[in-house]
């Protein structure tokens, strides 16, 4: 039922959008816009850092109004973050702008950056760019504008699922950047999603913060959390089918949706980590609770060890076993089996059952599949995140100067 | 009081070590041996990783008795851990050879392992090293015995003090071995202190917690624990200083000197943290509860983005300040204020006030101190961790292959 189609975040109906150059940045891409021709349900989740940046700030407050949200606007470049006053003041005076240049009303607007910590904003340039991206909204700049948020991005990030219901279909899209959990000049997670849904702020907010938890929060590059993070989720109801209620078969399909949507989004800012040349999925399970199960999987796919083994192409399951080890669970150690990508690598007692040879080249591949069995209770969960490589030094020892 | 001495391990009245090549190392050293003339008070502190190497196993068992310990035996190699109950057995085989060879009573023997893991021991080579050892041991054997222990460590660690208790002196020495937190094929840290002070196996025991807490609990190069990690203390009162009790004024020094002595030890391993050019200091002050300081000063130092940055001497505030705000404690941003080895880099607000040709220059050093004041309590907390360069990943990446 669920199809995948192009689009990103103008996938949806009644989605536009553009990405433009403002003059922040150099020569990229760095102001984007997406509007919703109706007014929108709207939901958010934001960065648990105490830093917190302006635009999250007010951001909190314009949904706290549990209005409809209209209008998306992104800059990248200046993360507006470590500002104090005069950046919170730059924020609303963004909103004025945006609201002005396409006649919505100022509490329909939501407004995000990224960039360089610590700089203001340079409001002209931003003035710029909005007044030129706004002229260029249309169904066509999905990728411009997914371009136009990406600071040290290799790729940019868009997915699409199209759902059926009834005889009506359900449009969900999105775009992201990323590729660290954090570099706190390029303030780091954005994730911008559309959907054409009737759905209530309530239920919208609900749904989002659950499926966030399954998504972008279960992935990691190097465990920072950075002041900018954000991401919401705008529904402006015009497919045909009518508002969601909780609990109910269609909105159940469409959380599966959401969930895949963002989780898609989430493991392409993975693999595109900052020097990451694998995918690392950690699947742990046989666990006697889901909190355990969460910490062991959080615990390996955290380990400098294990990511510097993966990349290495060394099926080194003593750091892996290690790790499940130190993570502070309760487990009975000599009971844990290890897969690596299906390939039996121990069994219980430490047995170690494989070839080298096999499982080198199992771990030459792009992705890698990390399987802890604690063969102990019937909870289960995965994370995802990025091998650790000398690129990764070499972008962050030299990144600010 | 206090004087700085060489000796290491063997600086205190009555020890005598050997280090000696037994085989299981290609060429190196692998087996030491350390023996008090007098049977000595003992206590120990060992990993808290659930997946635990046989020695710690056994040795808490021996340290259970509440008798007296006489020698100390550890190869370097093989770690003896996920080696199952083979394992256990060749750990109390080690035990009896030891005994033999010294007629010393099996109780009061403790043995330690460092190396690759999931092997079992050669016991036939190690019988051949404690053999040999046995007969070496000596005085002046000490720097044989510290480089007996090391595994990719790439300098031998050792370190004692003198103290001055009325018209007698208390020595303390001690070595160590490690240069990641873990690597679990090479299980990691080790520390054996000496010393000729009387005290009671339980006095003993509370103060190398306390001291373990405030040393080498402080330190991180990777966050990994090891399944081997070890510190033992023997105290065999043949200085003619009377049983020191609890509480005074004698006994403050002795503490105050132990960990004087596992702090230095604990910075040598930080120092030759794999791949590590720098030794950093977190200090976080300013803190309304210990719990929190040491919460922030551990977040900054388990960065990687922190230690990148030191690796390339960027003065990369807005790392350090993101690290705080993610580490889960409560402050005030806004009041912070960030020192880098006693330059100023913000003041509160964040306002940022330092010229980078400057902070280049403090950051180009082998040692750096991070010094966060938040403002906003009486508490301070102090980690030493090293910075992360290509040659971490380098050793990692291609370690157990």
């Amino acid at each position: 039922m669920e199809q995948e189609i192009n689009g990103g975040v103008t996938a949806a109906m009644g989605f536009k959008a553009a990405g433009v150059h403002g003059g922040i940045k150099m020569n990229k891409k760095d102001v984007c816009i997406i509007l919703s021709e109706t007014p929108a349900s709207a939901a958010g989740v934001f960065t648990t850092n105490k830093v917190v940046a302006a635009p999250v700030t007010i951001d909190k407050e314009q949904l706290a109004k549990n209005g409809k949200i209209s209008t998306i606007v992104c800059n990248s470049g200046i993360a507006n973050a470590c500002t104090g006053d005069q950046g919170i003041k730059d924020g609303w005076e963004t909103i004025k702008i945006m609201s002005k240049e396409l006649n919505v009303g100022e509490n329909e607007v939501l407004i995000f950056s990224t960039g360089v910590i610590g700089k203001n904003l340079f409001m002209d340039r931003l003035a710029k760019g909005i007044s030129i991206a706004a002229k260029n909204l249309s169904k066509e700049n999905h990728t411009a504008a997914a371009e136009a948020i990406m600071t040290t991005d290799t790729f940019s990030k868009e997915y699409a699922l199209k759902i059926k219901i009834g005889n009506n279909d359900i449009t969900i899209g999105g775009m992201a950047k990323g590729s660290g959990m954090i570099k706190p000049n390029m303030a780091t997670m954005l994730g911008f999603i559309t959907t054409d849904a009737a759905i209530s702020n309530k239920l919208l907010q609900e749904t989002l913060s659950a499926v966030a938890d399954k998504s972008f929060n279960r992935i990691s590059v190097d465990n920072d959390t950075s002041t900018n993070d954000s991401l919401v989720v705008l529904a402006n109801g015009m497919s045909r089918v009518p508002e969601l209620v909780k609990g109910s078969e269609d909105y159940n399909l469409f959380a599966s949706a959401l969930e895949k949507v963002c989780r898609t989004l989430a493991k392409m800012i993975v693999k595109d980590g900052e020097g990451a040349t694998k995918l690392i999925e950690v699947n742990v399970k046989g666990v006697s609770t889901a909190e355990f199960a969460l910490k062991a999987a959080r615990t390996i796919a955290d380990s400098y060890l294990v990511k510097t083994a993966i990349h290495g192409a060394d099926a080194n399951w003593g750091r892996i076993i290690s790790a499940v080890g130190y993570s502070g669970i309760d487990y009975v150690p000599e009971k844990v089996t290890l897969k690596l990508s299906g390939l039996q690598i121990m069994e219980a007692g430490y047995k170690v059952v494989f070839k080298e040879k096999e499982a080198k080249e199992i771990l030459m591949k792009n992705e890698v599949k990390i399987e802890v069995d604690l063969h102990d209770g019937e909870y289960e969960e995965t994370v995802w995140t990025s091998d650790l490589s000398k690129e990764y030094i070499t972008i962050n020892a030299s990144y600010r100067s």
